[in-house]
C-alpha cells in the first residue's frame, strides 16, 4: 500500500496542559518527548520534592512544577501517572475528581490488574482512565536520564477494561504511537500473567543470584555474573510494590521456574550429559527466540 | 616504591613455537595477543577442521593450522589448550608424549579440580602442565571475534597444585600477564568453588529461566529479560560439560540459590512488604559491590 497507515501517522490531538506525575526516568522521558513531539502546550511536572522538580525544570523537562497534584489536575486535559503502582490508584483518584470534564487519565506502571479493576469504578462522569505500560525503562533512575526517545520501538501494552469507551483507549493508544511505541493491547489480568514470567520472575530470579554471591567471591565474578544480575540493582520500594502488585501470577511464573530448574538439577544429578545438552539446547533457542531490540 | 615491580612488567621469555589447541573466540585471541605482542615467533593451531583452521591462518591469526596435535607438539615448547574442557586432559597427555623436554602446558578452561588432579600425575619428566582460566569470552563463538585485547584487564586465574614446580607457575603467569591480564592464583578447588557461584550457576539458572518463557509472551520479553538469560545463549555441548565438570560445586551453588530464592518467596507469599524490601535492597547492595569492568 503507498497511502500511510493511520498506525504510521496517527492522529493525536494536542493537549493544552499534559500533567506527568512523577518526574523521574519514565516521566521526564514522557515529558521530553510529549514536548520534542509537539505533543503538549504545556507540560506540568508534578512529585514530592520541590528542588527535584524545579531541577527537572530548569533542564527544560517541564513548564511548571508543583507538589500540588490537585492543584495540576485542575487544568490538565491528559494526565499520566509514572509514581511507584502503589500509589497510582489514590493519585489517579484525587486527580479525577478535580480534572476538567473530558480529562484522560493513563499510568506507565509495571503491574495492571489491581490498578485498572479499581478504578474501573468510582471516577466522575466524564473523567477516564485506561492503564497502560511502556516495556522501557531501565536499573538507572532519575530525570538525569530522561530520553526523549525512550519508547521509540518499544512495545506498550495498553489494558482497557470492558467498561472503557472505545474513544478514551484509541486516545492513549495515539499517545503513546506518537511516541514512536509499538502497541500491544490486553486486558490487565492478560497483561500481568505475562508480565510476571517476562519481568517481574526474571527480577525475582536476579535478585536471589546477586544475593547468593558470597563477599569473597567479588572478584571472580565477570560478566556472565554481571548481566544475569543487573536488574537486581534497580529500586527496592519501586520493585517490592510491583512484585506484591503481581503476586499470585509471580508466585506461578515461579513455580514454573522452579519446574524448569529441577530438570536442570536433576540431569546433573544423575550426570545425564545427553539429557543436559539438550535442555541447554531448549534453553539457547528459547533465548534466542526474543527478537533484541 | 618507585621502580616498577616485577608484577608490572613482566619477563616473558619468547616462545619459538606456540601450539594453540582449539582456535575459537578465546584460542583466537591469545594467537591474535601472541603475535601482537611479541610473545612468540610462530604460532601453530591445531583443531578438527582443517578448512576452518586455514581460514585462520589465512585471516592471519595463526602462522600454521594442522589436525595432528602430535606433530604439533614435538615443535612446540609452549601449549595452550582451549578446547571443551572434557577433552582437555586427553590433549594434554597426547602432546606431553611427544613435547621437547622442558616443554610448558597450559589451558583456558572453566573447571579445573577435574583437569589440574587428573594431569598432576603421569606427564613425562620435563614436561610441566600448570592450570588456567581467562574470565574472558562471551556467548560469541568462533575466531572471527577473535580479539587480541580480550584478556586486557581481565581476571586470569592460575590454578597449581601442590607439586607444580615454582618456574612453571611463574612462567604461566607471565604468559598472561603479558597479554593484560590480573593473574589470581588458587587451588583448582578454591577455583571450582568459586566460579561455581560466579559462572556456573548463573548459567544453570539463566537457562532455566529462558526455558521458562511461553512462546506467546516473547513480544513482551524487554531488557531486563534479555540480560538475566543472555548467557543461556552459551553452546550446550561446551556449558554440558563444564557443569559437568564442577558437577559437586554446582549441586552445591544451586542449594544455596534454592534457599536464597525461597526467601524471597516467603515474604511475598506472606504478603510481607517490609521482609522483601529488605531483601531486595540486600540484593541490590550485592550487585552493585560487583565492579562492572
Amino acid at each position: 500500500m503507498s497511502e500511510p497507515l493511520e498506525s504510521d501517522a496517527p492522529d493525536f490531538e494536542t493537549i493544552e496542559t499534559l500533567a506527568v506525575v512523577g518526574v523521574g526516568l519514565v516521566g521526564g522521558s514522557i515529558a521530553r518527548a510529549a514536548k520534542v513531539r509537539g505533543m503538549a502546550r504545556s507540560v506540568v511536572g508534578v512529585g514530592r520534592n520541590l528542588a527535584r522538580l524545579e531541577e527537572a525544570r530548569r533542564r527544560g523537562l517541564i513548564d511548571e512544577a508543583t507538589v500540588d497534584l490537585a492543584q495540576a489536575a485542575r487544568r490538565a486535559g491528559f494526565l499520566i501517572f509514572c509514581t511507584p503502582v502503589d500509589r497510582i490508584v489514590e493519585g489517579v483518584r484525587t486527580a479525577a475528581d478535580v480534572c476538567p470534564s473530558g480529562g484522560l487519565i493513563t499510568d506507565a506502571g509495571s503491574v495492571k490488574g489491581c490498578i485498572c479493576r479499581a478504578l474501573a469504578q468510582g471516577l466522575p462522569k466524564g473523567v477516564e482512565f485506561v492503564g497502560s505500560h511502556p516495556l522501557a525503562g531501565s536499573e538507572r533512575q532519575g530525570f538525569e536520564h530522561a530520553d526523549a526517545r525512550l519508547f521509540e520501538n518499544r512495545v506498550c501494552v495498553v489494558t482497557p477494561v470492558e467498561s472503557s469507551p472505545r474513544p478514551a483507549v484509541t486516545r492513549v493508544t495515539a499517545f503513546w504511537k506518537r511516541m514512536g511505541a509499538k502497541i500491544i493491547e490486553m486486558t490487565p489480568e492478560a497483561h500481568d500473567k505475562a508480565l510476571a514470567e517476562t519481568s517481574h520472575l526474571p527480577h525475582l530470579v536476579a535478585a536471589a543470584l546477586a544475593a547468593t554471591l558470597s563477599a569473597e567471591n567479588k572478584a571472580l565474578a565477570a560478566s556472565g555474573f554481571r548481566d544475569t544480575t543487573r536488574i537486581a540493582s534497580g529500586d527496592s520500594e519501586l520493585w517490592s510494590a510491583i512484585l506484591l502488585g503481581n503476586r499470585d501470577e509471580v508466585l506461578a511464573s515461579l513455580s514454573r521456574f522452579d519446574a524448569s530448574l529441577t530438570r536442570f538439577r536433576r540431569a546433573l544429578e544423575q550426570n545425564d550429559s545427553a539429557a543436559l545438552k539438550e535442555l541447554l539446547k531448549a534453553a539457547k533457542m528459547s533465548r534466542e527466540s526474543v527478537v533484541n531490540t
